[in-house]
């Protein structure tokens, strides 16, 4: 039997197809927003942080502006005013119905800040209707608990945004995008031998850099969801000065990048230490060099390093799925969670 | 024998006390390089960066200032410049000498901002030099690799930081802090129960939220480098939008909050939660309620929430000392790990 999860990660070249077909016209709203601001602050919560996240690096290598990961907390637990003139504040919810993102983006808009929704909700969801401007992705129902396509038409959604704010990067890389995650969902790699390098592991550290950095996050939090594993996402900097040491014969290392871009040679470089270490490192991406480091290798997207990352999440999805019916879990609908959460 | 960890603990309240006589007749000078900017860029790795989330909420819900963690790689990696002007730049590392955190602060003045250097490495050391402004900690030397005297200091300076932000709180409060950490270390609560309890567990999830969110990722952070524990901070919103599918019988959860402050009530509900799925939870501080929600309790300190995780994160790192024994490592020499860590 075919998983929801399954279904909905193969659905994700059309979604993407979609979303860029509806948002890339609307490239020059996003611009005139912009044009009154400065920096941007990003509003979400789980899954949509971690888009949030690409957002960031995108916007602060791509466009030089400087961008903040909002603590929702201070509007909706401290109630504190901060000076948001010169702000653009962009929140994130996939089902555009999450309260605490909802009522954070309006206090941002009361605190100064001009604010774009990025929601799977629709223009008649509340996130959408708290924003000067919605960025609306098509990626249809999502019917399984962990996300997939809405987390990549986010991604999308984040790319778009990015060349309204001006980002040195090339737009027709987008449209080459739908065709290779088609791609990499005929042709992940070793999945199997990476499902079973895991299936009896208690944790692993997934790890990237800059722009991929997001994707590690993205891949850790899928496998805690629905394996129940404990999956740390850490940049490799932060890797390095600290919890390297939780890396060992038992706790394996996920490893990911885009095959170009400045980060790669330090993520060749950390899979050469991991496997110097005697643990396992898989890899995502990066190309042959990153693959030829480690002890398993998923294949990456064929995109540039600024919209790889639209790519570089789908072999951690198929695996996440793999790994959850391999480990007797419904991949559907893990213990804990409701598809739409409510947090204060 | 006694560690160096256990040692470097004790020496707490009197590197608070020289570090707080220091820096506090220093309000004036923070004031005076503050009053051109109107937000906070922190830049640091590891620790320092849960130092860092620390300074980050106080400003924002003591002095409505936005502030960011800044994404080191932005400067040393991408090598792209951003708009900084009006924002004050703060670097934090212990040893003054991460040549990350160095460039990056000095990126972050040539982008146009204000800097400070918060540092136990002295006047003389090239973060200190690289800064506008000089807060040197009084720790002394730390000798055990995990962080702690140094830590606690850090928190202690980026206090006065707030304090010449203009934070409205009673500074006062500061001065009650060595004695509330020597109390702590005196009496720390059910350590014994709370080290059995985790002596078998391949993971943890440490959870707190605003000011004492600060103190779980510390804490996580330490049980990770010198317990090779699988511990997980999050915040308990994060923590309910997903992972909390990881607590079970074999994960349970510390939760940190302090006696007081309008975080306290969700602690208090995620401790019940975290038991009614039939985990453990450990509870550090957050007075009698929130003992009375877990399974197992260390005590906080006797400090308004805004001081409080100078003297939180004293029972963890009590805790990560004993269990790091109870495990047969040598905590004050953890395996993967150097004093100066160096990352790029």
């Amino acid at each position: 039997m075919t998983t929801k999860m399954r279904s909905e990660i193969a659905e994700q070249p059309a979604a993407l197809q979609a979303t860029l077909d509806a948002l890339l016209p609307r490239v020059g709203e996003v611009e005139r927003l912009a044009r009154e601001t400065r920096q941007l602050l990003f509003v979400a919560r789980g899954t949509s942080d971690n888009a949030a996240v690409y957002g960031r690096y995108l916007a602060e290598a791509h466009t030089g502006r400087l961008s903040t990961l909002a603590a929702p907390s201070i509007a909706t637990t401290y109630r504190r005013r901060l000076d948001l003139d010169g702000v653009l504040a962009v929140g994130l919810s996939q089902s555009g119905r999450t309260e605490e993102i909802v009522e954070t983006l309006a206090w941002a808009k009361d605190c100064g800040a001009r604010t774009v929704a990025i929601t799977n909700g629709g223009e008649e969801s509340p996130l959408a209707q708290a924003a000067d401007l919605a960025l609306c992705t098509l990626a249809g129902e999502e019917k399984a608990v962990p996300a997939t396509k809405t987390y990549t038409t986010q991604l999308a959604a984040l790319a778009v945004l990015g060349l309204g704010l001006g980002a040195d990067v090339d737009p027709g890389d987008l449209r080459r995008v739908p065709e290779a995650v088609e791609k990499l969902i005929g042709d992940p790699g070793d999945l199997d031998d990476v499902v079973e390098g895991l299936a009896d592991k208690p944790g692993v550290v997934v790890s990237g850099r800059g722009l991929a950095f997001s994707t590690a996050l993205e891949t850790a939090l899928k496998l805690k969801e629905a394996c129940y594993l404990h999956a740390m996402g850490l940049s490799y900097a932060d890797l390095l000065h600290g919890p390297i040491a939780v890396v060992d014969a038992d706790t394996p290392a996920i490893l990911v990048a885009a095959g170009d871009g400045p980060t790669l040679d330090g993520t060749v470089a950390l899979a050469e230490r991991v496997v110097g270490a005697g643990a396992a490192a898989f890899t995502v991406g990066g190309g042959p060099r990153l693959a030829a480091a480690g002890t398993a290798a998923l294949n990456g997207p064929d995109l540039p390093e600024w919209v790889a990352p639209l790519g570089l999440v789908v072999p951690g999805q198929l695996l996440t799925e793999a790994l959850s019916r391999r480990l007797g879990i419904d991949p559907d609908a893990p213990r804990g969670l409701n598809k739409v959460t409510q947090t204060d």
